[in-house]
């Protein structure tokens, strides 16, 4: 006779929604895998009404979910509604100070309040996992905390949210512009009504932040973390950067420097030969970096309700199995606080200028770069027939900071017709 | 104080030399994640003078691998010797009947004898864990048996052998045939003196054997692997095969049909855009699919000292945390004991004829073809200066039986000049 674990489901969206069907269609697996049938005893959900295509006989229902977090009956709480303040939060805070597990999908929650919560499911002895916040059914979380635990990360980077490379790739391969192509998302679904969410970096920049602090045993710090969206990406720089070899990826990057801990997320040129380079569609991709291992790259579904049930059920999985890890890999109270890096690494960048075409307009960008040490490693002078001539330049590694004190003299310049563009190479 | 985790260690080669590297540069920072200290306090090698780049002052001894694993003073053996039989067995053997852990990256011991190893571990209550014997830094056996634990696994495949990935893809670079490629494999040191081993598909073989148990909950079948090697491999189908948008790879793929457990390592066609399809050099690609999570695709690099004492130092971290499982993801009494698939899927194929080049000669390959159900969805007849018409095709897909039938055919033609190649193309 199999012992039972007893879950309340706090959440009956798309995801919530998914939960229930992995646990009904593979609970006799799981039961093997575990010695332990798991059971959703109680849930809550905005709407009680709402048809979800899923009979729901016999589940008590609350209608708070702080009140699902402190049923007698519960061995387990799934958090599932998002949100990084109110009713999720408290149902959470509410479980774990009960000394009752939680698995969450909620990266918001997570990113905000990451550091107490891990602190308060430790103080009462209790596992926190959210595998299912980090790029959907990617098991990122149990690569960097278990599978590449012998290592010292050093850098983690990847695709992290597949609307923002839906639209990148869509546009290189159809030729057209942001605002159509985010239509069309929108329509098929990718995208939501409020694209800010998405476009702007914000989810993935959650994400990195979180695995962040899981890769190298830091302290969330979202805060710390660079953001800029795709939404300024024009067409134009994904031609230009294509035909000199590279794809523009929404790419979060965090890593150690000498100066304190590195977070980015912002739209960076990869080599288009690369794992990076080609990942098409909605799908994510991270790639994680150990002093033994070398490189790892893991891609797959990055959302959607299968793929992130299937991570949230493997965490309730690893709990039923008795698996207890300090949420970020090391004891909350040992997580390092690393200063934020203030410059980042060095890195080639692709810059874009518009000059009037006339004799030395190029001279004085190659010179305005040479002031700042900035070599130029190929240089592109595109033929046109209107007043303005394209130049692209690759540069040499350079810092960020003097790259910017050349590009604002350059923008002051008579020849200068518009912004330059800079956008940074990731080395892969 | 932390506790420590005293380990024997069964071999001082490669990778035997790397996990004592990695126990010496880590081993602060392990202590961290799982509040123990590693400690190798004993070690057995077949040359104990050997100079291996590193002190060993202070480690006992022990000339026969089976009393290491006999010593009172040890917590966990690692077996990093290789052989399926004599000391490495027997040393395995030894200590899981005595309650000590085992941590192997010992692929051929495994294959032969995983199915009683892992009775007689959870029959003594300890971990036998085996990360480093699959693909070598992937950790492909926590992925699929924590990772994607909620899932159903339908099928596992990938490039688990680097030197024949190395040869296939050098070949299509260079334009060179199998033996010089080979010969300048050996020269670099990515292929053995005797290769077989590798390119003959064993090596290989052994890792899906044991990688499909872990995914399928199923006992290992090593003999029920349908093996074939790559050095029949041409370059004219290399070439053929990209023409018409396809790599050959040297692919294992396992999987559950309605008639039992299909594990076939051999050559086949993945589009040239796949991930598979793009997989250049000695690194290791696995792809596992999962009712609910769909497609997750792992690479990283499959052999070398760092990757693979990285798993098993992975290994070790587990058993530190106190984490046990039974090393197939159920208790091994319980693993399915499938039939062997006697057909496996059907697939599409690649073929390939030499016919002599006269009127008619197509059409009694196509009507050989049609009289087993075979329809063909491409073919193309290449220009030729010589007598021998080269002839390629495409089929939809079909059974291997009906297959064979029209190639039997088709061989005993007056037509054909050679025997036909038939190649599987993999849907991935």
């Amino acid at each position: 006779m199999p012992r039972t674990l007893r879950i309340a489901l706090a959440g009956l969206g798309t995801v919530g929604a998914g939960v229930l069907r992995v646990i009904r269609q593979n609970g006799d697996a799981i039961a093997a895998r575990t010695g332990c049938r798991l059971e959703i005893v109680a849930i809550s959900a905005r709407s009680r009404g709402k048809d979800r295509g899923l009979p729901l006989d016999g589940l008590s229902w609350e209608d708070d979910p702080v009140a699902l977090a402190r049923r007698d009956d519960i061995d387990l709480l799934v958090e599932v509604m998002g949100g990084a303040e109110g009713a999720a939060r408290a149902a959470v805070e509410t479980a774990l100070a009960r000394g009752i597990p939680v698995v969450t999908a909620n990266k918001a929650l997570l990113a905000r309040h990451g550091n107490e919560l891990a602190l308060t499911a430790e103080n009462n002895g209790v596992a926190l996992c959210y595998e299912a916040a980090v790029c959907g059914g990617i098991p990122i979380i149990k690569t960097v905390t278990q599978g590449l635990a012998a290592n010292r990360i050093e850098r983690v980077m990847g695709v992290m949210n597949g609307t923002c490379n839906y639209i990148l790739t869509t546009m290189e391969k159809s030729g057209s512009a942001y605002a159509p192509v985010l239509a069309e998302a929108q329509r098929l679904g990718y995208a939501e009504a409020d694209p800010a969410f998405d476009v702007g970096g914000i989810d993935a920049a959650q994400k990195l932040a979180i695995l962040a602090a899981a890769a190298f045993g830091t302290r969330i710090d979202f805060d710390g973390v660079i953001i800029e969206g795709i939404d300024h990406i024009s067409l134009t720089d994904i031609e230009q950067a294509r035909d000199m070899g590279f794809s523009i990826k929404l790419l979060g990057v965090a890593r150690i420097n000498a100066d304190g801990l590195e977070q980015r997320m912002q739209p960076c040129l990869v080599p288009e030969t690369s794992p990076l380079g080609q990942l098409d569609g909605v799908t994510n991709m991270v790639v994680a970096e150990g002093d033994f291992v070398g490189q790892i790259v893991t891609r797959g579904p990055g959302a959607g309700a299968g793929p992130t049930a299937s991570a949230v059920v493997a965490d309730i999985i690893d709990i039923a199995r008795g698996i207890v890890l300090p949420p970020f890999g090391i004891p909350a109270r040992d997580l390092a606080r690393p200063a934020r890096s203030t410059s980042g690494a060095d890195a080639a960048y692709y810059l874009r200028f518009s000059l009037t075409d006339r004799p030395g307009a190029l001279a004085q960008i190659a010179a305005a770069l040479g002031h700042q040490g900035i070599s130029i490693n190929r240089m592109r002078q595109y033929g046109h027939e209107t007043e303005v001539a394209p130049v692209l330049i690759v540069t040499h590694k350079t810092g960020r900071a003097a790259l910017d004190l050349a590009l604002e003299q350059i923008a002051a310049l008579d020849v200068s017709l518009a912004p330059p563009v800079a956008i940074r190479i990731e080395t892969v």
